[in-house]
């Protein structure tokens, strides 16, 4: 009999292996940071021992869930501006906001709200995009957040941070360097978009990330904007123009992917680039509604990603997969697409997958690491239930996590942050916003 | 002094009022079913004493929101079947299990989950088109929900509850005489939709909506196949064919409208038929997008509706409210559509308005019924706050909703339902549940 930290039980498991597999009154045992038991309940005591049995009647396991595109530490201007024209919004109301209040202070204090809202709606990992990433780094791993954080790379100087686009590669080779051998946190390199980074930067950054073996994340054919400015200055629409510097491989998760040829998508599966799907940011900011079903059926793996909250306005996986199943629907008049089994699959494994951690986390397997959820399915909207996927991708709501492990840790038990001081950190976002406002 | 039954206090009071004041630490006086004061907390207290004050810091107060469309008894078809194409769901799935299961016992049961499910998320009127409106009436009463029940009108029997086209108005006509007089149940007629219901129909449903002055509610213009059957049998499309049989009027509330004519949009405005806009039942049946954007500018009043939750999975008017106010910013290019202020003016005032209750309900004026919503504002997905409407149309989700009042009388109390026996009506359900999937 082997000796397991944790045990957790539920009506529930879904492992979001190949073979989709249901587990009715299924367990998983937690040992360390890694799973070491997953399956019925009856087989898995046969196996494991716990002082610490957890979950039971009426919940259902799922892995953690996986942001895979937010700027985290913009929760802090969360419905500061909204319901104008993007570049209103980003001239006039974000860009000011972030000159004048964008320091590593802020990125320590912001990210740990974010990480408190995302922890509660059973978000296990996520993948960033800003600057001051190691301020971010040692918050994740004192909280005990797995990250995949990307160091910005913009081609022109961010008063603090970055004097010269030099700086900014000396701050991302010294991020992956201190973070190296990380248990939790995933340095990353991140040039920003096609408009905002030069093709040496480009070139550089990927040579960056294949040096030491990173991800690379960036923004790609967000908006028509985008694609125009990039037709206009390198002749090619945004995939292309990577596709021509060589820097599409598999080590590349692209937020966004809204307006693309078919020849671009081919172009993604082929050098099989990850996409992260933001369609609520996309929606709220009027960018456009990206080929989803089209991407997928041409072999793209995607997965979900919030943005961040100043255009969102929240950080919920959740919320994201019942409108990405719902929206597609609509636009592609297939009321067939996106089902709740693949909104969960991107929300889970293939998120995993687009940032490099296929291997390490995204399903319940042996030997994974055990990033897990537990929601309750004992609410009146989730009753009755005659199918546990349709039910998570289209009635779950965040307030029904109720226990979240992250690297074989407990951090929200039964609804309470366990690594949080929730009050300091609400009492914290509260100073700021007076001075934001201000 | 004037003797008030309750005093709600808030940090932000929104009456939803042309003026679209914020009332900062405002207060709301109750006073029998009725607002009796709504002010600054310093004004109130001047006028008003209370016993019970409830509410406090961290609240928001606004009107009780509005489900204009529901079939609130389908609630135990919840999840039944999902991601197929509409005629498949409904011949295979929805008739059969109607066919096997809807009897007034069954109303009785599932109408009391579905008012549980939208009394927790704050919806405090809902419109619906159903069978066996008697025993959801009756349920109402006990329960303190308010409702337009609409009694359903299809041209084919109904087993058990119409054997012929004369019992459906025989039924419609004893439901209108059963709750005149009732301060929470409005009966209204409700003849299905143009390709079940004939014309002579149409026009009789329209007589007695005339001769006893209640509301009229159909489905209109939902799929592209609606659309085509209606030309096919009369030549027109269908809010042109309703207004040549000369029923559309201000009793008239339409459900969907997704597939419009610009004639037909001028056809609504002229007409000032209301329309339930059912967002996301439109998606994910894959029905389509109605051009909501236009209609408000073509001056129709436009208000949400949940459509029953066998499509939508949920009765949550919050989720109606953030998914249409993002996803008509992308489909029509324009990033001002359907801003915070305007998503909640629906889900409120517009919303009773439509329904025949404007002068009752839908804003916290002096005089009309007290149905109110507090909610929290101290999640860390509602923090920081720069912008209420911004959060309640873009953040606050129905776990955030306290304390709702209908009628004046608090029918759930921070969280707990009070009119309710929520375990009774849970065990109820899943007995239903194991009925149902057998």
């Amino acid at each position: 009999m082997e000796k397991a930290d944790i045990i957790i039980r539920a009506d529930y498991v879904l492992p979001m292996e190949d073979d989709m597999a249901v587990i009715r009154d299924g367990a998983v045992a937690v040992k360390g940071a890694n799973i070491a038991g997953v399956g019925a309940f009856d087989e898995v005591i046969k196996e494991f021992t716990s002082e610490k049995i957890v979950g039971g009647k009426g919940k259902v396991v799922f892995p953690g869930l996986i942001n895979t595109h937010t700027h985290a530490a913009m929760v802090y201007f969360r419905g500061l501006a909204d319901d104008i024209p993007l570049m209103e919004w980003l001239q006039n109301h974000i860009w000011p906001a972030e000159g004048k209040w964008l320091t590593e202070d802020f990125v320590n204090d912001a990210v740990e709200l974010a990480c408190l809202e995302m922890f509660k709606a059973g978000v296990t990992t996520y993948c960033d995009m800003y600057f001051y990433q190691g301020a971010a780094g040692r918050k994740l791993e004192k909280i005990g957040m797995r990250g995949v954080l990307g160091a910005g790379i913009i081609d022109f100087p961010f008063t603090g941070y970055a004097s010269s686009v030099d700086d900014y590669f000396v701050n991302a080779e010294n991020h992956i360097n201190n973070f190296k051998g990380s248990e939790l946190v995933f340095p990353c390199i991140a040039p920003h978009a096609t408009y905002t980074c030069g093709p040496d930067n480009y070139k550089r950054a990927d040579k960056l990330s294949e040096k030491y073996n990173v991800p690379i994340h960036t923004h790609l054919a967000e908006t028509q904007f985008e694609v125009s400015e990039t037709q206009r200055h390198y002749g090619k629409t945004p995939v292309e123009y990577l596709e021509s510097l060589g820097v599409l491989s598999e080590r590349m998760s692209a937020a966004h992917c809204v307006w693309l040829t078919d020849n671009e998508i081919e172009l993604l599966a082929k050098r099989r680039v990850g996409v992260s799907h933001c369609i609520e940011s996309n929606l709220k900011l009027a960018s456009g509604i990206a080929p989803l079903p089209k991407m997928l059926k041409a072999g793209v793996k995607a997965a979900f990603g919030t943005d961040g909250a100043a255009s969102n306005n929240d950080l919920n996986i959740l919320g994201e997969m019942a409108t990405a199943a719902k929206v597609h629907k609509a636009v592609s008049g297939d009321p067939t697409v996106v089902d709740s089994k693949t909104a969960l699959l991107m929300a889970t494994r293939w998120g995993a997958e687009i940032l490099g951690l296929g291997d390490k986390t995204g399903s319940i397997k042996k030997g994974k690491l055990a990033d897990l959820v537990i929601a309750g399915l004992q609410e009146p909207h989730l009753t009755p239930l005659y199918d546990i996927y349709s039910h998570i991708t289209y009635c779950l709501r965040p307030s029904d996590v109720e226990t979240v492990v992250v690297n074989g840790k407990i951090v929200v038990d039964n609804k309470r942050p366990l690594t949080i001081d929730e009050e300091a950190v609400m009492a914290r976002a509260r100073e700021w916003q007076e001075k934001i406002k201000s």
